[in-house]
């Protein structure tokens, strides 16, 4: 049981109706009592119960700040299973910031990352995995990544991840029991028997692995990285996907030096757009540093478009930069093609998975495009209602877990005495046993919600 | 009375502990039901009486999307006067998302900017000086402008215009008497009396007027513009001040071309800073427009930070600039004081307010120039306490009321009628009532409400 008061800020900061601030802890109404007035004379908060609100006042050093509820959670019904007060104000970032300071004045300490789901965790409300599908709810930043999160927090990986450590507990309880007491009449566990057991679930966690990164895309978004050349139109197609002037367009080569990045939603799906220093040789040191970070977003991204002038025979740098799209998730985007066409196409056409033409200038973001970002981001999403692996931690573990079943394999193969192969089967159940967060370190579990925000 | 149901994110965007939909109207828990199911079974949100929450779960469209807290409020205790729900759920953008778009699906119509505080405005829960310090609480980016949203939602500045109209009833009143009712025995208003009274009204509405400039330095922040010749450190300054790299700084001229915004707090005030394109002539038309911008950003500011090369001796462009600050809040800072010193600080001394050597590479953001600036800052800075004018419109309804007085003093000097001293003190009183919301028109409350975020 943790003994602290804490409290953070538990809304984002930036401008709304509402802000609120968490306090979890035996304190709890402590703390909130020292910086909440109810506007009705008589009313106190200590006695109001669980899943109720008082209307009133935030007050600092005997000065009224704002207009206050305050909502009240009881041990263990709360979402830490502590005491909880969740005092809300006007949503601006300098009163809640004020509040906080307040609720820190009379006794609350920080709230450490992810701190509230850690004591939800500890104190046994919620499950590791469940814990970091909070995380990812959060962090989600579109639909297709909610509904992975939901799906997580609901128990989807959970109970795959249960399916294997299921056919493995019994695996080992049998090879402990013919091992251990061999004078019991003990079915004899046959190679066969046993091979097919790791291999089921060895493809079961191979699934999940090769899942992982596409859940990424589901989670987090697809990391699009726009290339090209310098004055093909990179900027000009940032800003029409946007849909508003972000970055300086001019017809001067090597505007952009900065990566300029923007989001944008499309069917779902969040693209993490980064527009880029055009690439080419430079001896400018600025332009040069800008290409670098170029070609780093290039390395990073999940798909690439890759902009060309159609006005313009293609150049070496043209050449090499499609060369480079080979084998990744591509569009080429020839831009201009409402002037008279110069680009030789086809001469790059296989180094990439789509080829479209636009007038970024006179068409905008065109229904093209966007159904070739569309059609290539579907083949690489999974279904996010399915179990995926959340995170690198969780992948990891799995990963862990899998080379175990390899190696168990292996052992039985070679024909090694069952020992042998019941080692590697408990290494892979402690390694999803983590994953789970059954038999998670400190270290781990540290880890874990270090990752989270400060308020969660 | 509003017969609609409306219903708005509530929170600010971005990744938090908790996000917020609020729903108001006479339909908000038939909303809420669609969206939201307890986690009891055969507990009923309509059930639920004003200040008490359930704990559940939002479902859209059959699947459950995540956990949520419905927080109910029953007409007219509620921030609008109306039926009130507001659905908590884990802090992601994505997941709140889809819960508005659930209430759309469920028959809440969007809310408009601000409508949650107008129907609260129009069902008499608020004045609308008290609705529009709501707004510059949400705004408030610094500790100052907290306190002077929470004074104005206290009702200082009702209070202060209340005087005035108080001096100006009484003073028409007096004339109407005098004026209409010859045959009553209404005491004469000596010429003296009724220029003091309108010389008091005209001193308190002048007073007001004075601490405008002031006041939107407490609430929104200095808008403080680093300006200087190429080269001179000015990227280098706001990384330092913002405490990591921003901008990216080379030893190149003319590398910061879009102009670079950070907020920086320094004790309870918000500097709006921008780092600005070098001040040169240059044929290159990016830098131009880069330099055209740095030129509004210093026109616009409060507060100037011209920085100098203290290691070169002044150019022609570097005394040009120190000539554009002269009468204006600047800090000529000299950079580079860790090299033999070649600029001749006395040539531009009397332009600034103050004069601060630095080294930004080798002290940083030193003790010296954060002194300054804050100095020069408290001068400029009203007593948050204080009644001050909010925004333009009160602003420009209090320069009318002025008006009219300065008017009716002129036409009293004059030794006009009482009649025309008369129309002038009632268009005053027009427009201190419009500014009150006493008797201001649906155009004027539109305007008001307009300026609101949405979810307030």
């Amino acid at each position: 049981m943790q003994q602290s008061t804490i409290a953070a800020i538990a809304t984002a900061p930036g401008q709304a109706g509402i802000s609120c601030v968490r306090i979890s802890g035996p304190s709890a109404y402590r703390v909130a009592q020292e910086v909440f007035r109810p506007a009705r004379a008589g009313r106190r908060l200590e006695d109001a119960k669980g899943y109720t609100a008082l209307y009133g006042f935030f007050e600092r050093r005997g000065r009224r700040m704002d207009e206050a509820v305050a909502l009240c959670f009881r041990a263990p019904k709360s979402y830490t299973g502590e005491d909880v007060v969740e005092l809300s104000v006007h949503g601006g970032e300098a009163v809640v910031r004020e509040l906080l300071a307040a609720c820190y004045e009379a006794g609350a300490a920080p709230a450490a990352a992810g701190e509230f789901t850690r004591r939800a965790f500890l104190n046994g409300r919620i499950s590791l995995t469940q814990a970091e599908a909070v995380m990812e709810m959060i962090e989600a930043t579109g639909a297709d990544g909610a509904r992975a999160a939901a799906a997580a927090m609901e128990g989807a990986l959970y109970r795959r991840i249960q399916q294997v450590t299921g056919i493995l507990t019994a695996l080992a309880g049998h090879i402990a029991a013919y091992t251990d007491y061999p004078e019991e009449d003990v079915e004899e566990l046959s190679a066969e028997r046993l091979r097919q057991a790791l291999e089921t679930a060895r493809k079961d966690l191979k699934e999940l692995l090769d899942g992982y990164e596409g859940g990424s895309i589901l989670r987090r978004g697809v990391r699009t990285a726009i290339v090209g050349s310098p004055n093909v139109g990179k900027s000009t197609l940032l800003n029409l996907m946007s849909g508003y002037e972000k970055a300086i367009v001019t017809p001067i080569a090597g505007t952009t030096r900065d990566v300029v990045e923007e989001d944008v939603s499309l069917g779902g799906t969040t693209l993490l757009l980064a527009d880029t220093a055009g690439l080419r040789e430079t001896d400018d040191p600025v332009e040069a540093e800008g290409i670098r970070r170029s070609n780093r977003k290039m390395e990073e991204a999940n798909l690439i478009l890759a902009v060309f002038d159609a006005s313009q025979p293609l150049s070496p740098d043209d050449l090499a930069l499609a060369a480079r799209c080979r084998g990744r998730l591509a569009i080429a985007v020839f831009n201009k093609a409402d002037l008279p066409p110069r680009a030789d196409a086809a001469g790059v056409e296989d180094c990439f998975k789509r080829l479209v033409r636009i007038s970024a200038r006179e068409e905008g973001f065109s229904d093209a495009l966007r159904g070739a970002i569309l059609d290539l981001i579907a083949a690489e999403k999974p279904d996010p209602d399915a179990a995926l692996l959340a995170n690198e931690r969780q992948r990891a573990a799995a990963a862990r877990a899998k080379q175990a079943l390899d190696d168990a394999l292996d052992a039985a193969e070679a024909g090694f005495a069952l020992d042998a192969v019941s080692v590697c089967v408990d290494d892979a159940l402690d390694a999803l046993y983590e994953l789970t967060g059954e038999n998670a370190s400190d270290a781990v579990i540290d880890e874990v919600f270090s990752k989270f925000c400060v308020g969660k």
